[in-house]
């Protein structure tokens, strides 16, 4: 297996890849970043893959980080990671489904749950990567968007914040899901691959049973320049920069 | 009575305006100019104020407008800007009760219904314009979000358009109340009034019993410059260039 260990610039992490089971991408340093976790938050990350998100979240809490990905060989990949950043004390790979996390890790206790989810829906008809690591990567293969949902509302304290990175084009399921699961959306984040193209991410803060009182919108996330280069915006972010704030 | 006689660089649309009961703004040409009409296109204006989004359509089709104001005063108004630039064959103005439209006019007629609403919940405790045309122009003190929604539902074709412009802090309010009036959200777009600044506007484009497969969120547009000018973007749009698009 082709592997490789990729480091952001300033954030310290080192993740190990490969582009053959699953490589994390702009969506994971995003989701990261969108996240407000304090130090003494306690963090479940669902559909971990490679553990970027919860590796990256250890730069904000000193508190424990669970993650949870059904699929061993990225769950073993990420604990390889874990191992390599010295972060074993603090941070555990779970290889079980989602939908069994409260049985092992109890209800009611998280402070943050994250999630960059698969994004498509399982249609017959639909093409998937012929690659199985990728295509329960991305399709709702072995769970989907209410299960994502009543997974970390059943894991999360009330007033528990819920981060979610996802494709605008479920935004209409996402709201109505979320209400379903007691989340109430608090703030949205589209990001827009250039100025003048239409949003391909949107990153969801809720609260669990929070009141619903007001969606904040925040500023557009542009990810290109017209030149395909990374913004100014993006490179802070990718360079670690906003990870402790 | 303070009026002034406002006229969109090349729109050609004269429009009349007062401070003293009411001025359209930025929302009403964005709405023009997000709504997508076709020249055989039969347009119902709700909550019209003095007529200018009703006004700035009229370039876009040239089939009937019926603009729906409760306010005797701002109905009056905008019926003599309708005079003024020569559209009364092509614009009626009803000063009527939304609620009651469909008597008026009947059912399930309209290709496309716009609305620019009050933004406001009339909430017992929150402090209101002391001007009382401004007060129910802002405020749900003569209508709702639910009305204006059911109400559009009502006047639509199957598959005709309803286009919105409202605040992001009820989007929450807006996806759920559009699924129950049978509306499916198609098309968002929002409005940040600089780069780095929260969106405070989004424009809603739902169809009528339209399949609920998918939100497109356009690109992000942005207000105003740093130097507090309006941009390139937001300056091509009331110049009226694209209001024949």
């Amino acid at each position: 297996m082709t592997e490789r260990v990729d480091q952001l610039v300033n954030g310290g992490i080192k993740i190990i890849q490969s582009d053959e089971v699953f490589s994390f991408s702009l969506d994971a340093v995003l989701l990261a970043d969108f996240a407000q976790v304090k130090r003494t938050d306690q963090v479940v990350d669902l559909c971990a893959g490679n553990g970027a998100v919860g590796l990256f979240l250890s730069q904000k809490t000193k508190e424990t980080i669970t993650m949870i990905e059904l699929q061993e060989k990225l769950a073993e990949m990420a604990h390889r990671s874990v191992r390599l950043n010295h972060l074993e004390n603090q941070i555990n790979v779970l290889p079980i489904d989602l939908a069994d996390a409260s049985e092992f890790l109890g209800t009611d206790f998280a402070d943050v749950v994250t999630c960059n989810p698969p994004y498509f829906v399982d249609q017959p008809q639909s093409t998937k990567n012929p690659n199985p690591y990728y295509a329960i990567a991305r399709h709702e293969l072995k769970t989907n968007l209410a299960a994502v949902l009543t997974t970390s509302a059943r894991l999360l304290k009330t007033n528990g914040h819920f981060y979610m990175v996802h494709r605008p084009e479920r935004l209409d399921e996402i709201m109505a899901k979320c209400v379903a699961a007691r989340l109430a959306v608090k703030r949205l984040q589209f990001v827009y691959p250039k100025a003048d193209r239409e949003a391909n991410m949107v990153l969801v803060d809720a609260i669990k049973d929070g009141r619903p009182n007001g969606v904040r919108v925040m500023p557009p996330i542009v990810a290109y320049t017209e030149q395909d280069e990374y913004t100014p915006q993006v490179k802070t972010i990718l360079h670690g920069d906003d990870l402790t704030k």
